[in-house]
């Protein structure tokens, strides 16, 4: 626990697979490079750069997330007896690299724009400075995580931007790429403005609140829906009603004839609306409840929602006052990856870049500056780290000796506030859900242009 | 270990978290409908179904993948004290119902169709039959890992059906949807066909084979492009050099040098593209290669490559040996989701449906027929499990008082060839990447299709 920041949990013991497995979550061309770094003695200091080539078609601007994870992951990295073992089994290291790679920690140093920090094409989310092997090493992982949360936070924010101000909750676990994305959402949907999430698991691990209503199944179960609804209404007060088993309207008619017959006692919070036409559906209930004197029950939709669907029932001023979200924000459907990278930029001081069709890189230990004006965001240079350039710096290290600093120790209530304000300061256009024209400039600084067309000439050379 | 089965490895013991963390993987609904049914004494026995109600677009089936993962959870399913505590802490349970969470097992059946197997919409890939609230409880963690492997098994399937007979290796783990998925992909993958992966820790925990050449940084690290090919053919012979860092023919051409250089030395396997147009590259490497002699050295190609890409090159007849699939592959791009559902069928003896717009239930507990002539597949039949129908039957137990039958115990290798066998048997339309038609018939049968009508007029009534 952190002195700085009390509230901060750490990365948790376990990440899709016990913490002390996760030095094999690699490439295995990782580890071939290792030995060959090994025995050419390769082992001077490296930069890394993660960053996102491209943002994805309709995208302004991503949200950058998953640093935490990164951070306790470099802090124990290790290769056991057992993960020795089976290299050693693949008939491909010598014992002398074996015995090096039992020893290895990362004892690096890492830079990196905090989470929930809007972030645009090329400019770096996080660089690793360390010893050529160990920051090859951990590429596998880091652009691993980096990747998952950076997407569904980024989708995230976009739900809850189109939902403008009603909530958005993650009902998501059951689609989502396995037990690791399911965890690693919750947070980052929290980040990115979601309220709360229906995964216990999630609740439990990072504190973010959790939610939930009824499933079909309960309702299927009674012979009776006015019975099953009875039931449940009893058993918790203020609760959400599922009204579309059998027939939506029928079942909004029985929630009346429930709150005659409990009088004082109906204390039902809201129903929800899970098929069919949503938006007449929930026009239908309003004036049904309305009429009935029944104004305080809310409406509550899900089903197959993604932020067009909930842009849409907004400007037709649907009288819906949440969204139940799960596969399209889950699996961020229109995006589900992005084209990440993490590249060597420097090696044995330096510069290094690739030249391959479509794919550049820009060399060196970077930095990002996000000039603002009026209190809004209205560009970024991406500098040289030696540089100073207009406006705020962004990248800050979090990392040093293979241990965090404070900026690497920010507990989620911070980053979700974070989130909030960075995204509130860019151009109206950059945070509405449709393409901004023109997009969010980005500049690539004098001094780094000079020192790219160097290195290029050098390779030419 | 089985005896039945000597190559089975068991579900692993962890799986995106510690195995004993996993009860509390679930939508909170399902405990808060837990306690209403522990509270309303609804302990009787249901039967719940897991299918997709419609396949993703160009999809002609699914390969059914996940079991294992699922029947080990089912085995080792408990609350911890810590669960409990906190469940208790968000103020929801009683201490009777806490109580009683804290002893519950799973103690029920599961039937399911072997992993591997095509399936069609609406057919059940599972069933669970057991108490109410153990049926229940279950719901999003079984459709959690069911989901995300036949996603991933049914993607891996159409990229080696494109690739016609040449090796498709995973290079995914990097973009994938957390750890949990880049290690289930693995195995799901080596079911749908795929030859090896770079993920080192499946290769540990399933056997997959593990596969990988070398990374760019390893070239750019190294001041002189044949300086690293050299440097790394030294230490792999046998291995693959990646030409493209700076200009891919000229990397072909420094190969050609090196090859001269190092004489009956030279034992280098195969270049990778991994930019550019790689038809024309791969054409004009494969000149220059036979030009020079080495008709032996193979091409492999990586970069942004999905079975569509894969099919064009194959039908161009590129020469290039195999393929190296990354994003496409690994977050299923075109499908990241299904429909997935897992519907009460079945409480107390009597059937149970749903009437939602859009989303019916075929009730009770169901049987899937597979019909054959001379050999191939003609159409299922979807029907009660009570019938017999034409072919032969699919769901098998696999489960029963919740211990895995020998049915739940079968390796990897089998499940591979059960996979591959299958698919050989389907009607050759069917089989491929493109949308068959007619498509694959599946019917249900009179009795189930009357069953269901019954149901509706019950409800109705």
């Amino acid at each position: 626990m952190s002195k700085e920041n009390p509230g901060w949990r750490g990365a948790p013991p376990v990440e899709g697979a016990a913490r002390d497995e996760l030095a094999l979550f690699t490439d295995l061309y990782e580890l071939t490079m290792l030995q060959a770094y090994f025995d050419e003695g390769m082992m001077e200091d490296a930069v890394f750069s993660l960053f996102v080539r491209r943002l994805p078609a309709r995208r302004n601007f991503l949200l950058s997330c998953g640093l935490d994870t990164v951070l306790g992951y470099l802090e124990s990295l290790y290769f056991s007896d057992d993960d020795i073992a089976y290299l050693r089994s693949l008939d491909k290291f010598s014992e002398r690299f074996l015995a090096w790679l039992r020893d290895l920690r990362f004892t690096g140093e890492v830079r990196a724009v905090p989470e929930g920090t809007p972030m645009f094409a090329n400019e770096p989310i996080l660089e690793v400075a360390a010893s050529l092997p160990q920051a090859q090493l951990v590429e596998t992982f880091v652009m691993n995580q980096i990747h998952l949360q950076t997407v569904l936070a980024s989708k995230a924010q976009r739900l809850v931007t189109a939902a403008q101000g009603r909530p958005v909750i993650d009902f998501g676990p059951r689609r989502m790429h396995g037990i690791d994305a399911a965890l690693k959402a919750a947070r980052a949907f929290y980040i990115g403005g979601v309220a709360a999430t229906s995964n216990v698991l999630a609740g439990k691990r990072y504190g973010v609140p959790v939610a939930g209503t009824m499933a079909h199944s309960y309702i299927q179960a009674h012979n009776d829906e006015t019975a099953a609804f009875a039931a449940f209404a009893r058993r918790y007060p203020g609760t959400v009603l599922l009204v579309d088993t059998y027939d939506t309207m029928a079942g909004v008619h029985k929630v009346v004839e429930l709150a005659k017959t409990l009088g004082e006692n109906f204390r039902i919070h809201a129903v929800r609306l899970d098929s069919g036409d949503l938006l007449t559906l929930s026009r239908e209930a309003r004036d049904v409840f309305d009429a009935a004197g029944l104004n305080r029950i809310d409406i509550f939709a899900s089903g197959g929602l993604d932020e067009d669907a909930i842009a849409d029932l907004v400007a037709a001023d649907a009288p819906i006052n949440g969204f139940g979200v799960g596969t399209a924000m889950g699996v961020s459907s229109d995006a589900p990856a992005l084209d990440i990278a993490y590249k060597l930029t420097e090696y044995a001081g330096r510069g290094r870049l690739k030249l391959s069709s479509g794919k550049p890189v820009l060399p060196g230990s970077k930095q990002i500056f996000r000039a603002e004006k009026d209190g809004q965001d209205v560009g970024d240079t991406i500098a040289r780290a030696t540089e100073d350039g207009p406006g705020r710096p962004l990248l800050v290290p979090v990392m040093r000796d293979g241990k965090r600093l404070p900026a690497g120790r920010v507990d989620l209530e911070a980053i979700r506030h974070h989130a909030q304000a960075q995204i509130a300061r860019l151009p109206v256009p950059v945070r509405q859900i449709t393409a901004a024209d023109p997009i969010y400039p980005v500049t690539v600084s004098a001094q780094l242009a000079r020192f790219q067309r160097d290195i290029e000439q050098e390779i030419d050379g």
